[in-house]
């Protein structure tokens, strides 16, 4: 039945990739990809449709679609009247929020943007880029770009780029002047869609599900045996948020402990907690992490 | 010595991938597939060859090999005389069955079998479609064809095609009238083979990891903490069937809980399970389960 | 600053990608591999650099870099002084070791290295191969050979070339007629460094958390639920070395037993425990093992 | 010198292939590529510039670049005042015009363009279309769609499109309604350049030499020998428009007959002179053809 | 209209692209093979279509095709009652023509036909081979095998096999015994086809211009300039049987000669013409040659 | 037999794809390189055997080879004594001769080679380079570099490396300080092979139709019709040192001019001809050119 189907906007393009890899994290399985409109996932109630991140707010806000994942500068860009569901911290090559910047070529004159006063700036982002020439009162003529912007700047005299680790822009022989807008992927919900019963219960699952597998991206569990008369002094080591679950083992003086952490701080707890005592020292990978 | 290696069939063609894929995840590593008839595998009593899924049962009935795994389409076109040792429920895109589908082009005016009585039919399982039309004392003139048989649908009267999804057909506008057989992978032994002790308990062994493998990838570890107080709400989310393993913590106020569940109904579970009043809940994957 | 900073060499070539994906299982995330001298990785104390496994050990040596990775073979090559850190068992194909061999054409009448005297080796292991001769008094040419030696065998008299399976030397209808060197992969480090208390530590904590996930990718986890009467016999099932984890249940008549097994032994360890009456026996993977 | 170089855009995408092979059959050859925005020519009056045909004719007409390859399709869009050099006959797949069709679902109701009447419209080329409902004074909104347009005609009204073939709108199931502009790839200049000495005559001479290598793609050299008595009937074979070069033989009863004709018609009329009495026809390949 | 269209059959598999390349060799571009039953053709009085060489003439025989392009191997296999226009001698790797050949392993007794008495036989060319034994009154069983019939050789007693090289029988350890039947490439028509006027020009059309376009491959144009003086002498250099075309020059003392060789005498033929005192001697590569 | 066989060097590596596409310009079809030791050639009096480039000149001064095809670096390196039968001017990217230069990162003092003494040099040339210093008397140490030198530039005080366009070196971010040997490809024999008639007459032979290939690949044909009248003032457009051949035409007021130029010139040279009065000018490429 209608009512009981969400119409979810999967974004094509760099993001794509990762976005059908996080959903299959998630439990969803995308696939027939190659018939690229409206793939198949395994859930009856879920109709998935690919198109850009940039008009995705578009067709969200419209109603065409009741929710979809794409960028909160496309939003901006598209200025669309959408609901802001959840940020996903995930992205192609960092967990970073993007960075769309104002950069001029290595050998301008250019260092701040009111010397562009009168210049033409060529971005694939017109109106943030407008809107954020506007508000300072500097007058420019902003160009739509048909992507590979950075090519551009010599034939301009500024561009306004995506960049996340600023390794195209170096390549480039350009020098970045400002931030225009910081970006990160958003799941959004058509204002109506938001107001039903089923598909909010729907997306919001799908949002909880989502962030979980995120989580559990970063994350890993970690057994050990320790001594119960150590126990104080290992859980000193542990972090201080961290509530570890700790086991009776058959041998009394022994109690097995398990915790949750974060593998950035793996590297550095494995060996401490080895020379605090513990023995049997495992870490294992996670699916999904709520907290 | 001969009385204690077994010799596998392993499916070559579309299986191939998934086949070995499934075996690394059952313990056991075949590599040099590139020499493709006997490529290597880390059991020394194991002899792996690589053999088409369509004669697979033919050299197993005539004890050339102990044992393989190939589909029951084929079994039942070679009219093999085989031990069925155990289904194995994997395959190339889905975990549904493959269905040999009688089909017609859309504009014919072909509707039933009964309609084909005196036409050419071509397929590539020639004697399952003649015992097909025979059981239905249809008369007609059944022709081998090479692969890419739904291409020819124009050319003779109707074509038998193997189909998982459809997709093919349709894209060939094809109309299907009728399904001939459905087949799943098996595992299937030589008869002799099947009384020999040593061999017997090889083949049993390896269909119990297989099958152990292929429950695991639709499996998940999920543990959670809950107050002893909210143990019978929430064990009564839990489908029903399922015994948790519940720890005693050391906080005793709380119980650390740990359930195997399908991976269908975890994206309904946690949810509920959160809402239930569980907290620290994580997923986490799978190598082997045997219920 | 300067103090605070190990600068690491990371061989290129054939043990690139496996040393790439030992560093991400061990939690360090090396990227930008495409700028291939000096890529980036998420530890700011770390500086990777990029070599040849070849020319390692003599830019440690030299103190260019603090530690590396590469071949024992090549450390002998160049008769490099240097600081044998660990051995990583870990390599392209197999985990066997890999060898240096002497070995002729099929139709030669040498058999063994006396009959070299006076002949014509070609090898890329120029030093290695002079000293074998050399200590067995046998006066030979060594020259060197810029890879593909094998197929050099027929215009020189013999060749000294690497195998870790022997298939080239086959597919070249070479045989074997001495071991002139073993070799496996080594962290090592600069002397100087090894002295340097920030510098040491850091490098033993790469060695400790990369032998952790070299050991965590050839064992398993293993749970599984027993009747308390059946703990002993359970016990004497597992390899006599284990200690295993048993957590006490809710139902007191049953124990959870938890055992960090070999991957090996899996598949034959675990129908026996079901024979012996274990139930829901799952198995799990693990990222890291610290023994 | 500044004056002595011509500044001249190639375009990227989807021509990019074909422009860089139509100038090396022209005797320029482009490399480099892989620094996408100023690759390498042989030739030190000409620096090449890659940019998207969809830009291009708007930095030719601002003066960034003196000339450059691109579609009709985006001179209009763009509205740019350049000078039309010459038609270049060469594109991906066939050398028909590519055509921007209107189109809706098989399934829509809508027929013509005046039934479109407030509906939207998705389209790379915005202003084309915008002009040919105004023109028609029929009032729709028009609205910009990055690629793939045709997977969007479902969430839109209608979609303009670029096709050369159809296949495309067919496996869509669209339905064409018109045809909204034809469009041919041209070399275009900037009016300025067109005025300046050298740049035009470098602009004309790149215009012959593409079009004469244009012109060698469809025709081939003819060569036979005939016995002079059967000139008048064979030249009567020959194309009306056709004059050959006819030479003599040391043998004065035979001549040498030589033609270029087109490759389309090679097919018939090789068959049709040998029938005439023509021995030893041959073709032979083309470079370069200038009527 | 139907009775001016010709019904094309294009083999699929190893012999596509070579046919394809051939095609367009002659003249006729074949596009859009990726719709693999169907394809496109210059030509509005050819109708493509893909088939596997191995059941074409059955199709040809039927009149389900007009003609087509297959191996005169498989028109005995089906037995098929076709009209053999022409041979086409190109094929994937060599023009020798393929041969299929019975062999057994290496290690096997058997050493002629008669010693396969009462053994099986497993090859693709059924009816053939059981045809070759019937004529030596030798009983075996003839089993078909689903390509990659070498690796099947252990499995059964002996096989018969198509070879080109022999690389393949080589690399898998097989000995041949006897030759079952050599095939080359044939352009074949249906009888009734072959009656009707338009499709039998049609066919001789297709047959002269892949001929020509064949016999091309193999020829190039040479051309020099000779003193008259030296005429005799250096006509006598070329082969016998050619007669080449000898041009007046404005400079009376010397002749143009104009001869068309194969290209295998090329490398002899040239440095003996430079040496009997020719000048500026070129060659030049012809797209087709009709003698 | 023995004595009407050459052992002919192939080059593999950078050279092996330009030097198959050479070979086979000049007629000789190289197959079979899989097998890369001792390929195929379609001429029964040559057997070719693949090497690398570095160490070819080895093998043919000591006989187990004939003659062979490396640069000229190398055969320095290796000081090999060799003939040097002829240069080959063909390569990779361009038709320049490839430099070894002496390079430093752009931010080293070092701005000559006297401010090397006493430093450490990386580079694939030892020999060379030891050569290039000593002759200079500046006392430094060469180390041996297994390729990718421009990263180990910051590991040493400077490299010598091969370099074509200078690009690699661009990107490293080094300077060139001096050229240490320049050098272009080379056909060279062994000394005494070159005494031996049957072997010295293949060489020049192989030389002759290299050349030739080379040669055409560089030049074109170009015909024209031209009124009589306008015969001189055409000429004299015409490079200086070409004869054109003139041919008499049916119509006496008419010649048919015909000449071979090189394709730099064509594309000056073509309008200039149709400004100067030619009519129905064509080019068309050659496979061999002997001046």
């Amino acid at each position: 039945m209608a009512e009981e189907l969400l119409k979810l906007g999967i974004p094509t393009g760099s993001l794509q990739n990762a976005t059908i890899e996080l959903f299959s994290k998630a439990g969803f399985h995308i696939s027939d990809l190659e018939r690229s409109y409206s793939p198949t996932i395994d859930d009856e109630q879920i109709q998935p449709i690919c198109l850009r991140a940039q008009e995705m707010s578009r067709y969200i806000e419209d109603g065409a679609l009741d929710a979809g994942i794409t960028g909160y500068d496309w939003i901006m860009e598209n200025n669309s009247d959408v609901e802001l569901v959840s940020e996903l911290a995930y992205s192609k090559a960092t967990s970073r929020p993007a960075r769309w910047v104002l950069a001029v070529p290595d050998e301008s004159k250019v260092t701040k943007p009111q010397d562009l006063r009168g210049c033409i700036i060529a971005t694939e982002l017109v109106n943030v880029t407008k809107k954020y020439f506007a508000d300072k009162n500097i007058d420019v003529r902003v160009e739509f770009s048909w992507g590979a912007t950075e090519v551009k700047a010599r034939l301009v005299n500024a561009i306004v780029e995506l960049t996340e680790t600023g390794t195209s822009l170096l390549a480039n022989n350009l020098r970045i002047i400002d931030t225009v807008i910081t970006s990160t992927t958003r799941l959004i919900a058509n204002k109506q869609a938001w107001q039903d019963k089923f598909k909010r219960e729907k997306i919001e699952n799908i949002s909880i599900l989502l962030n979980a597998a995120i989580n559990a991206g970063s994350t890993v569990g970690l057994k050990m045996n320790i001594k119960k008369a150590d126990l104080k002094s290992i859980l000193k080591v542990l972090p201080a948020e961290k509530s570890p679950t700790i086991s009776n083992l058959a041998n009394s003086d022994y109690a097995a402990v398990e915790v949750i952490i974060e593998d950035k701080i793996e590297r550095s707890l494995v060996p401490a907690l080895k020379r605090a005592g513990a023995s049997g020292i495992i870490t294992y990978p996670l699916n999904k992490v709520i907290h």
